[in-house]
């Protein structure tokens, strides 16, 4: 009744359920497969460069503006290395080439399990830091929402949880066009900025205090500091990689194209903003949202002020999107090999991976809670999964070459070796300067999560092993034992259900017993009468006194007692009752003996447990009949 | 092994299982018996006399104080009725004469069932009132304690509920001498009071606002809702007479002197209380608990101040340890008689009924957060359950004199009569003066269970009709039907668990078929081969190709099938395998499948589940072998 209930909720939130031959029709071509996949990257616009600011006006006030300039060109470099070296990998991967697969393919099983574990965290991570930002946009415009900042975020990841239970194709084209717009919204900003500036209409910037003037080592350390806050820019360039197969074919052609336009994109957007930043000079620890600020300025407030909002808030809801693609499709191959639960790899009514995607949903949830949506805590714990697995990515890659050669591969273990020298720096630098702010959470976690995997990974090769049947017994395995099959009714009373219990035991064995256990002897006394009627000879009644009104105890005292003979090799079927009610809260009126004895006689080799139900009919029904 | 962990942690808390024969040495005394089933009676003198000063001193300020004695008179007068009364039902009823009891023997099952409803909250308003006033004395004396006033009473009532589960005769031991000192305490705290009052040494008082001056109706109303305050000092009367198994042989002479006695002392208690109050003039509402004040003054805040503290404190938690004992009672009487779920009839390991503690304990907790902890928040919900199970209880004893007759009758009648029209008359005042401050809650619960418990009546009634076996069937019925007995064997792939469970089909029925769904056709045929290389020809393979990736479905459909020709009395046994994991978390790398299946196919008639346990062996053992 509550199940139906649920199945019934379920299907009005997340559709009918589709068949395996619809999948193909989910898969995306360029023009969709560019805003769902790489909205993460394009929308790391609205808070890299942010959150750089964050680290450097505080310290050096003004100087944070030309700083910043220099650091974003770093990025910048960093992500072109990166798309070339990326475009390479899904060459050779056209399977999905994530970082778990190449680490794992060129350097072993703890590689690749540490790469899954790395970006496991980070789209967890990559929905929190998303949300709280796309959240954050919005309280800057609207103040009044800030009380509800955490409340809100809860309700947008529950929103894209079923969103994407509904299945690929609908939330990729349902979310495509926002991208878009958000595309287009920046461009006409820093189009509109430049215009501006070059006639000279730049408003004087609110006045930031100076900070103790930086120098040698400190102003060094600030950097790094800032230039890792940056890094966050680069988060989702491996989601292209990783769903190869999601696009149509041919879908290598497809996902390499989508990340050359992905990293124009950045560049233009990115480069752009940082550029508007260094004469608007926002400062988004009083301020607010610096992409929020800048459009106000620009635009005057005006309606593409409010359209520079609305599309920043939906392109980082995208960007959660992305994850919410990404971590199921990942999990699932994980899932497939053995490290994780095997039911993450299985494709819901919708064929989406429903449980990936509740996984994710309920940990970006609890991330969101327990860092108050706020994007500069959260950032400390985001970017060094990232720079782990694509520097596991690269090195794997650089490996692969190096041992297999083929046309060209001097330079293509240059691309990605050069890759991955610059990822292992990044990666380090990260690490220490994050270390204090979230990122030794992340430290722990990893190998926690690597040692659950290969944990995982043992019980199924144990699993496996146990139910392989040998090759040289294989046609005769089910002959080959034969058992004695007996049968034991537990009986609590003499009624139809037991009668018809007795009946059926009788069809499937000819060695049946009885068993019942009484409080009293005079309780027994009775029960053995009212069997007596039933005129059972070759069905003995075993009644055990119980003193401690159990019954699983003395019934598996009596199956090892002397007076029931057991052998080496009986196969004991125990049939036991089941009342099936017709409405939901009677099953609270009857006991649930029947699960216990069920968990309990199964914990015990050759007993076979018979669930005979009972369909219990209406109860006015019943009371009308005479 | 979470079970396991559990079960442990019960016997640690509960203690060792006792046996049935125990049950004898349980009972108790009237030494032992007085304090455990008279305390909630005793301990009323903490808050029924202060309650009626709250309502009476905002109104009519010092006269508050000469008004009170004339009420405490009424309810003494109203407690000699009753237990005058009641001693007439424990002679009647020697095997427990609840109201639910005596107002179902005569009235009908009606007027039982209400009284056990009212009983039953009113049993619950027990514990949170007792264990709320218990507290408020705590916090009166020791100020700083106020901030945690709920977190106190939760703890106590949990401590309360695990000392319960342990069983009868130790609570009854453990809590039985602090009864006995709080006697002592008031007794000493009165002599003392009355001592320097005699001696002139009274304090003059604080000065208390003359309310305005209330005549005529207003006057006599508002002494009505002192009253109803008031009568709550004649709640736990009841439990004697509900618990009179529970006293040696013999029960009810022990259970009348118990009540006598308990007569008694609340008339010394309550009476001298009340006197003293005139005297020491204490304004709960800005001094605290009146005893607490009175104790202090007298004693000068010595020794014998804390003694009264402690004691008044320890009486109530022996108030609410009174429903402990009262209501699991009262619930398994109306639990064998199908009024309540059955389980409420069990009783525990420790010979005390579990599931009755447990949910009182639940449901005075959820009462104590409600109404945060306070004294005269809850006293509105009171006395109306207490009164209208007196009322019920009398005319129902007056009915049997009337009935039944017997020696001196008319004397009998008359006198559960006088108590029926005293009773009745409280009960109206009280639900009227008391129905906006909450008694409207009892008002609508007390029809809401009834309603709920003649549901519960009926379904077991229907059950009881479904099972019995016709007289003239009896000896032949286990013969009567002999139907074909079928199996069907799902199967996911072939391995050690499915070739087990064709063995085992085997020698359970020759009517033996193999199913499965596929994906696709491929998986379909891949099977097929595999399962050809078993040579069973008896038992074939039917494969379904299943669009939803669903086993449930398609396995029904085939059974309902041509294909498969169901005959009307075929019984058909599923075989499901079900792997029986080392570790606890190993469960959660399996699908529940079989619970899902089982519970399916459980929803259709001539369908036995039959689950085959697989044990799996540790990981690392299987792995080591060769």
């Amino acid at each position: 009744m509550i199940f139906t209930m649920f199945k019934r909720l379920k299907k009005f939130l997340v559709g009918k359920p589709l068949t395996n031959e619809q999948i193909e029709g989910e898969k995306f071509g360029i023009l969709w497969g560019l805003p769902i996949l790489s909205s993460d990257a394009i929308s790391s616009v609205a808070y890299a460069g942010q959150e750089m600011l964050i680290v450097l006006i505080p310290a050096i006030g003004m100087l944070a503006f030309s700083n910043m300039a220099i650091l974003s060109s770093a990025i910048i470099i960093l992500l072109i290395v990166l798309v070339i070296s990326y475009r390479q990998t899904i060459e050779c991967y056209p399977n999905g080439g994530g970082a778990y697969i190449v680490a794992k393919d060129n350097m072993g099983v703890l590689a690749g399990v540490t790469a899954g574990s790395a970006l496991s965290v980070d789209y967890v991570l990559t929905v929190a830091v998303s949300i709280s930002s796309g959240v954050e946009q919005i309280v800057s415009a609207f103040a009044p929402l800030h009380a509800f900042k955490v409340e809100i975020c809860v309700v947008l990841i529950i929103l894209l949880m079923i969103g994407n239970l509904r299945g690929i194709s609908e939330s990729s084209k349902m979310f495509g066009i926002p991208a878009y717009a958000f595309i287009f919204a920046i461009l006409a900003m820093i189009v509109t900025g430049v215009f501006r500036i070059m006639n000279g209409q730049v408003p004087s910037p609110p006045s930031i205090a100076e900070g103790t003037p930086y120098a040698g080592m400190a102003l060094f350390v600030l950097m790094l500091r800032a230039f890792s806050n940056g890094c966050t820019a680069l988060t989702g360039i491996e989601a292209v990689s990783n769903a190869v197969p999601n696009f149509k074919e041919p879908s290598a052609k497809h996902a390499k194209s989508v990340l050359v336009i992905l990293a124009l994109i950045i560049l233009v957007l990115f480069g752009g903003t940082s550029f508007l930043a260094q004469y608007f000079k926002v400062n988004p620890l009083t301020q607010g949202a610096v992409l929020v600020v800048m459009a106000k300025e620009i635009f005057n407030g005006g309606f593409m002020f409010y359209f520079v909002v609305a599309t920043t808030f939906t392109i980082l809801i995208l960007a959660a999107n992305t994850a919410f693609s990404g971590f199921p499709m990942l999990i699932s191959v994980m899932a497939k090999e053995g490290y994780a639960p095997r039911q993450l790899s299985m494709r819901g009514d919708r064929l989406s991976y429903d449980n990936g995607i509740v996984l994710l949903s309920v940990s970006a949830i609890i991330l969101v809670i327990m860092f108050n949506a706020t994007v500069s805590s959260l950032i400390g714990l985001y970017a060094i999964g990232v720079f782990i697995s694509f520097t596991l990515s690269q090195s794997g890659m650089f490996l692969k070459w190096m041992r297999h050669k083929g046309d060209h591969w001097q330079l293509k273990a240059f691309i990605n070796g050069f890759g991955a020298v610059l990822t292992t720096f990044a990666m380090f630098v990260i690490a220490f300067t994050k270390f204090h702010e979230g990122a030794w959470i992340v430290v722990i976690l990893i190998p926690t999560m690597i040692f659950g995997m290969l944990k995982v990974k043992k019980h199924y090769a144990a699993v496996v092993k146990q139910l392989r049947i040998k090759h040289e017994d294989y046609d005769t395995a089910v002959e080959k034992k034969v058992y004695r099959n007996r049968v034991i009714i537990p009986i609590e009373s003499i009624n139809k259900s037991s009668v018809r219990a007795l009946r059926y035991a009788k069809t499937i064995s000819d060695n049946v017993v009885a068993f019942s256990v009484a409080i009293d002897t005079e309780a027994a006394k009775e029960l053995q009468q009212r069997y007596d009627h039933l005129n059972v000879e070759d069905i003995p009644l075993f009644i055990k006194y119980s003193p401690f009104r159990q019954v699983v105890e003395p019934l598996l005292e009596f199956i090892e007692s002397a007076e029931y003979d057991y052998q080496k090799g009986d196969m004991i079927t125990v049939i036991v009752p089941q009342f099936v009610v017709k409405k939901w809260w009677h099953r609270f009126l009857h006991n649930n003996t029947r699960e216990f004895l069920e968990r309990e006689l199964l914990k015990h080799k050759h007993i076979v447990v018979s669930v005979m139900p009972l369909q219990l009919k209406d109860d006015d029904e019943v009371l009308k009949q005479v």
